[in-house]
């Protein structure tokens, strides 16, 4: 569990979407975030008040984020002399790049001597258990996709969002690393261990009160040939009450992978609903979140009526519509 | 991949069952295995030349085989002493148990100034890519369960004799410590990191001759909660042409679930079809293998001849038939 509040730094973080994972933490746990941290060049902007790491620690802040990514997609030699500077300045460090914080010798001694601590947020904190498989107290909801990277992070932040606006209890279970830096907490599930997969998401999914929602974020797909066993962790761990399914309507194959064609919200209805009911058979499909950036406001509100009448299901795009009529349907 | 021959190594097993590895080995790679060494309190017996480790060098030896487990399922100090000198007297050697080789200063000590080789075959030897799904040439066949331990890697093995037997190109691909150590090479699929699963079954089964057939080694099951992602990454990864339906018709529930029923042959089949369909659309069932040793043998061939009237495949029992009739289907 990561220390708040935040200083999100950007670097140089070359435009705009480099930043996402630091804009993600600001724009759904903005109490969370003191300030940001730019470095000559930075093309990124969050909008929040720019601080100097001196400034931030004035502020009360306990960790710095690395919110960006530069174009290697790794924690640069740029970015180390500020890194290095929070350690000195007792903030813990956290970050989801893919080289780790904790092989920058220089950084390592710096948090050593402060006693501060280093998350790499995609390298797993736990010895997992085998999953189970036993009921738990409380509920769950799992965002299914079509495809990777079609909105289910984003569905899943957005029902947790409008749940707790109507007074439900409602949680975020991040299972990747932006989910983890914008809620602190985690499992990085695509570096867990085989065996340990489902017995991960169990362990993030607890027992808890019998009105209390999990919005578990999915990963993968059932229909992507390259982590669909990432995703069947989650049906047969995450144990779901109910199935949200999330889709990208202008895609036209598999992301990554030109040569699969995407499958139907109906063919990913059905299995979704077949597996997941191996471990829950009251499981039901509650709604479908469409991502409907790609189109213009008449066909995306043409787009979204037709998968409602298709599916006889409630259907948003939560980024235009909010997630209201997905929170109610698990009302 | 280990280097053959191969001294199996009994240790002090309590039983038979305890040399279960090292039978495996026996059964499935004879001509590997230049005799058996067991200590003082063995009660497992391969009926193969008794050997010290220096009458089994002079035969030609290259590697120790780990093959039985004592009763803590480790590596215990009373073995300590053979394994030391085997690797002092020029062998590699080889285990699937739990304690590490790596993990013994004495041994590691022996093996790295007489320059042999420690394989723990539970821990992954390579960096495995991510899948790419791409179709690759020749032909694939995998095992697929109503539960974990039902007879998978027995059946691969017993087709794979089959089939060669029949002048058929076949390869047994092992996904499990017991399968690599008795073939000598293969993947320890549960040990293997969640995003590279799928990855390191399209490794493990690469292109071929377009007559050749890998039988792959199935590991869990779709509908076992704990080990269901496992077999997922299987079923994508393994891209199979043909599909080999394997049950034990005793068996109450789930291994290790008392809580979980078991599927049907016919669930089994329809979910197996479905999801392989996803990366061939030309997936077959082509068979059932059915474990019958807890029924007598005049149950054992009603419960065969009921299981192929309803569902209209080839079905054998492999230990009392042998596996012609699933070579011929894949014919």
């Amino acid at each position: 569990m990561l220390k708040t509040p935040y200083l999100l730094f950007l670097g140089d973080a070359p435009d705009q979407l480099a930043a996402k994972v630091a804009q993600g933490i600001k724009d759904w746990r903005p109490e969370h975030c003191v300030g940001q941290l730019r470095l000559e060049g930075c093309k990124a902007d969050l909008g929040l008040p720019e601080l100097t790491v001196a400034q931030a620690r004035e502020k009360g802040a306990e960790t710095l984020i690395v919110g960006a990514a530069n174009r290697g997609g790794v924690i640069s030699q740029s970015w180390l002399a500020t890194l290095v500077e929070a350690a000195e300045a007792g903030m813990d460090i956290a970050s989801g790049l893919h080289n780790r914080l904790t092989s920058l010798p220089d950084l390592v001694h710096a948090s050593n001597i402060n006693s501060t601590s280093l998350y790499d947020v995609r390298v797993p904190q736990h010895d997992y258990p085998i999953a189970d498989g036993k009921k738990r107290s409380g509920k769950r909801c799992l965002a299914v996709g079509t495809d990777c990277s079609v909105g289910k992070m984003y569905t899943a932040l957005a029902m947790e969002k409008a749940m707790r606006e109507r007074g439900m209890k409602a949680t975020f279970r991040a299972t990747g690393q932006t989910g983890i830096l914008i809620t602190g907490s985690g499992v990085p599930l695509d570096a867990v261990i085989a065996d340990f997969m489902a017995g991960s998401v169990e362990w993030l999914t607890p027992d808890n009160d019998e009105d209390h929602w999990d919005l578990i974020e999915g990963q993968g797909s059932l229909f992507h040939p390259s982590f669909s066993g990432v995703t069947m962790a989650l049906v047969h761990g995450g144990q779901p009450d109910a199935l949200v399914l999330c889709h990208e309507p202008t895609r036209t194959h598999m992301r990554g992978l030109p040569h699969y064609g995407l499958p139907s919200l109906e063919a990913l209805r059905d299995l979704s609903l077949t597996l997941a009911q191996v471990v829950n058979p009251d499981v039901k499909v509650v709604g479908v979140s469409v991502n409907t950036a790609a189109l213009d406001e008449d066909a995306a509100a043409r787009c979204l009526e037709e998968i409602e009448s298709r599916m006889g299901l409630p259907t948003v795009d939560p980024f235009r519509n909010g997630a209201d009529r997905l929170a109610e349907a698990l009302g």
